[in-house]
């Protein structure tokens, strides 16, 4: 039997059309490969029903990776998430209308989880490929950061394999061409860089040691 | 008979071993659409030599219009530029190893010259199509803004009315691999861009007015 | 009998001959005010020796209170930390020519430890009082976020009532007169800084809240 | 008699209460040394109105040099402006609120005049006494450079001896507080920096020769 993969996107949020992440990531529904098929679902850009919703799915889908996919408009690459931590500080409104403010994503749960993906093996692959990647230190406090810990604290207490984590691209170019000055990148880069990532994930029980840090 | 429109890119330069504003102007060599033609033609990074042969190309083909395009590494879209200056200010060696340092362009030329191509309308219409672009106030006072001035220059003196201008265009994703923070542009999306570009020159006689500029 | 607060600044470190970190926290050593009194020390930036040199004055001083500073090139204000991270994946070498990468602070240690300062409180502080100022979501991954981690965990262990965070500062003007393009902070405002972070950690046992976090 | 030096600073604009330009000007005003006297004053930021004005202060003092100061909120130094442009586009409105797009500062004056100020030697003399600075390769095409076009274009006219240039601030922290990542700069360190600079517009008949552009 296949092992599934599941991939998340958002639905657009902050005043946007439409969101790169949900983009990429349903044009690999179904994608099967090797001993693999990609689940491909979307969550809504709101605290506490994202969270559930992806606990939902997981629970039906049974997935041995889970690759959240979020867009962090302004950034220049593909950046893989180091870690997920306990606070909702939203700067804007959600879908909801919703603006946590300090409050913790899990009540009692811990300060952070890191990402159980080889986030340096991803990184070091795509930009193999000629694809502009990097390791991100912080996944922000918004709705990403949301679900990724939640999903990570869920995967603590089930004690499963599962491998989660979460990866942040640019803004399209067509999103970028409404907001001057601000980096971009192609969708066809986008689901490229995350059938790679797919790949790598799957290929790397053992992440690469590489230098991915910052000083600051 | 038909209009030319002649496109140059660049060689590498700067340690590069690519240089997209070649890349993406070869691809569009012997394109004819309505009424014009493209010639496509490559020029050193090197102050005096690719000023010389651009002058040379241009007498030869007799260009109704010319787009320069350049690499600028670090920009995040398809820069249009507004002027060239008179001076050769270089903060490294070009690739015939000088590093010009306060030279004018030519010595007893006016101080700048104005882009003639309708750079608003270009900025426009690249948008329109989901294309990241901006009017750029300054080419810098490395080799692409010496060809720019010195090729201006020319016109000036020949009273012709051949219409020119530079755009500069960021790296391609490979180069941006290996530039860990620096935005790109995926070159099919630079290809379609200067499609777009030479279509606009053609359609606009006068610019659109639209701003385009900034407060410093 | 005073409350003790410790600040510490680190050494010199990535070719700079000075660390604003130590500049600004040195000058406040012996500062007295109210019922409290600072104790000032300085950091090697060197993985272990500061995070075991930090241990010892903890427990010799006995503060109430720790407020570590380090230096942050390239950040524009006074950034307090949100979260130290168990992870050492150093981009340069220390000061004693040691590169970490991928190695826990602590081994067996939680993901992270919030800091237990009153962030947004300082931050408004901070604003209020003139002095550009940010919540920052990572101290990054080098000796900074090394000892800070340290020595929350340290905390943890002792289950003391201590509180304690890190403060990052920019680079001082005359550090940025040698690296064009960055931005600075004056060593007398970060003194003021850090004063006024003195005086709202020990006016807010509760912080509060106030949105300073980033969609990503 | 003295020599009289010419210093020109703007009023707040762009929602500001404050502009650094003038606040750092006016303590210098009156300040006698050597052989020459500074003279202070305010410009309005208003098109037309702001250049009319200092034509009129420029007839009235006779200085043997002006330097212009501005506001340039979101850069991190002492900007030395390296040229005027002949054209108006701005993209916000002014203080007598016209938003003028794509008209000349002066129609049929020249694209551009170069300043007449040893750019280079400031730019090294501000490094030199440890203040962060650098040559910048556009005033941007708002009231600033429409302030420094339209004096240089009469300064031509007259045939004058008068040397001329504009020089950008960046935000004093107190309002970089308030634009949370914007850069910033002391007063007082702006104004020892426009001492320097005053020093060395009169120590440097002709500039020195030292790297100061950019490749785009």
């Amino acid at each position: 039997m296949n092992k599934i993969i599941l991939l998340t996107g958002f639905e657009p949020f902050n005043n946007e059309d439409i969101n790169p992440s949900w983009e990429a990531v349903r044009v690999l529904g179904d994608w099967q490969e090797g001993d693999f098929t990609v689940v491909a679902r979307q969550l809504p850009c709101a605290f506490g029903v994202a969270s559930k919703l992806l606990h939902h799915i997981v629970e039906e889908v049974q997935p041995s990776v889970v690759i959240m996919v979020g867009q962090a408009g302004g950034r220049v690459d593909m950046s893989v998430e180091r870690i997920a931590i306990n606070v909702d500080d939203a700067p804007i409104q959600d879908n909801r209308k919703r603006q946590l403010v300090d409050v913790p994503v899990v009540a009692g749960g811990p300060a952070a989880y890191f990402s159980t993906l080889p986030i340096k093996a991803i990184v070091h692959q795509l930009r193999e490929a000629g694809l502009p990647a990097s390791v991100s230190q912080s996944a922000g406090t918004f709705v990403c950061n949301h679900v990724f810990y939640s999903l990570m604290h869920q995967a603590a207490d089930w004690g499963t394999t599962m491998r989660a984590g979460l990866i942040h691209v640019p803004y399209l170019p067509q999103q970028a061409a409404r907001h001057p000055g601000a980096p971009s990148m192609r969708l066809t880069d986008m689901i490229e860089g995350l059938r790679i990532a797919v790949r790598t994930v799957l290929a790397y029980d053992v992440d690469l040691r590489e230098a991915g840090g910052v000083t600051h």
